[in-house]
């Protein structure tokens, strides 16, 4: 451990396999999962570029970047407080003052950062319509999964606003949003230029979507070779996951 | 040879491999690819449904599909003289009625057919932009490949016009443009609803998109299994290419 902090009930420490870098979680709010992780190798930040993490949860995404890239500085936007206050302890644990974390909506997260204030936005937003049979939209969990606070379009429109002439954002999520996703893009001027589809094995639907868009963008998307997780005995991580992303 | 037909120099007849179907070819004009070949796996057409084909060339996919479903009709639109007329040499050949071919524009697909009045559009429409620097634009190849006569927005326009409530399409084009294909479709109320890449191989970029859409179909896209060609020698075709395509 790099520094002291206290736990509060039901949380842990868990080891990032990255540069030693650690975060708190609680597993009965909601721990991280492989789309953050996928997303942290997918997005690039180059050195001295700003990135902000619209609802950053416990603080993956800042961390992660953070511990990869040379960037100026990685900020994380939520709107939950128990998580802001869960990820500033796990920043402090990690002893680095690049990763900071800001408690508000992502609705306003134009009027809180300002327009064209960053070089680098990434979001792991929710990824299921808010619907109308939602029993509990308090809940943690809820938030974190459904559009009940903040809706696709909502992400890409704020993005859109936050990024500099030219910036660059990454989204992760799932493929049956896709034709939402680029449709809401560019209509933002947020013009997609990359996608990988990541797939359980081979023979499968893809699971999850990561995007990459440029603000202003030339019209030309590249769709990279599929990024598998297991072999075929769907156990075996596939050796791009245990080689660049430390599964 | 099913019938008699005159050959014109510089032609020759393939075998199709399906029901025994033929068709009539000019290597110096344009021959059929792997995309039509796939798109008419992609597609699927019921029992007395009428298909359009636009921009139909040297008729390859009304006859694929003929040979393949019970529709009532197979019709091809193409704006070449000479891809027409081969096309209907190649239906005779086939001894079949349910295959036809209309000589025109199609940007004029609507008044030529009337609105609504199809259950299925197919097009294998030209897939790079017509740019400046074109040599020779009267050229068969290159208006088969290069958007000189017709652009994708008025291939989805005309599609979405003809087709009617609840009809669907089958595109092939190529990845790249999976957002211009995406934006216009939804633009024109013809929601994509399946997407299948085709890969060469599974660790490379994908060569060609094939898509569905529904006309005021329901905001929900399915992202099928990748469809790989070539197994990793690259060289000997998949178990799905030889089982379901014939190679």
């Amino acid at each position: 451990m790099n520094a002291e902090v206290t736990l509060k009930p039901g949380e842990r420490i868990d080891d990032l396999q990255r540069n030693g870098r650690v975060i708190i979680q609680n597993p009965a709010r909601f721990c991280f999962g492989i789309d953050a992780v996928l997303l942290s190798g997918f997005a690039k930040v180059k050195r001295g570029e700003k990135t902000i993490d619209l609802g950053s949860g416990n603080g993956i995404l800042p961390i992660l970047l953070e511990a990869k890239y040379d960037g100026e500085s990685f900020t994380g936007l939520e709107i939950q407080p128990e998580n802001v206050d869960m990820a500033r302890r796990s920043a402090d644990l990690n002893r680095t003052e690049k990763v900071r974390f800001v408690e508000g909506d992502i609705k306003e997260a134009v009027q809180i950062f300002g327009k064209n204030s960053t070089d680098v936005v990434v979001s792991n937003p929710p990824y299921m319509k808010a619907g109308s049979g939602l029993k509990n939209p308090t809940d943690a969990k809820m938030i974190a999964r459904h559009e009940v606070l903040v809706s696709l379009n909502q992400v890409i429109e704020q993005t859109a606003s936050l990024l500099i002439e030219g910036g660059r954002c990454y989204f992760v999520h799932r493929p049956f949003r896709l034709v939402d996703i680029f449709s809401s893009m560019r209509q933002n001027q947020l013009e997609p230029k990359r996608l990988r589809l990541v797939y359980s094995q081979i023979n499968k639907e893809p699971i999850l979507a990561l995007i990459e868009g440029k603000k202003h963008g030339g019209v030309e998307l590249k769709v990279e070779p599929p990024l598998i997780l297991y072999e075929s005995d769907g156990k075996t991580y596939t050796r791009e996951m245990r080689e660049n992303y430390g599964f």
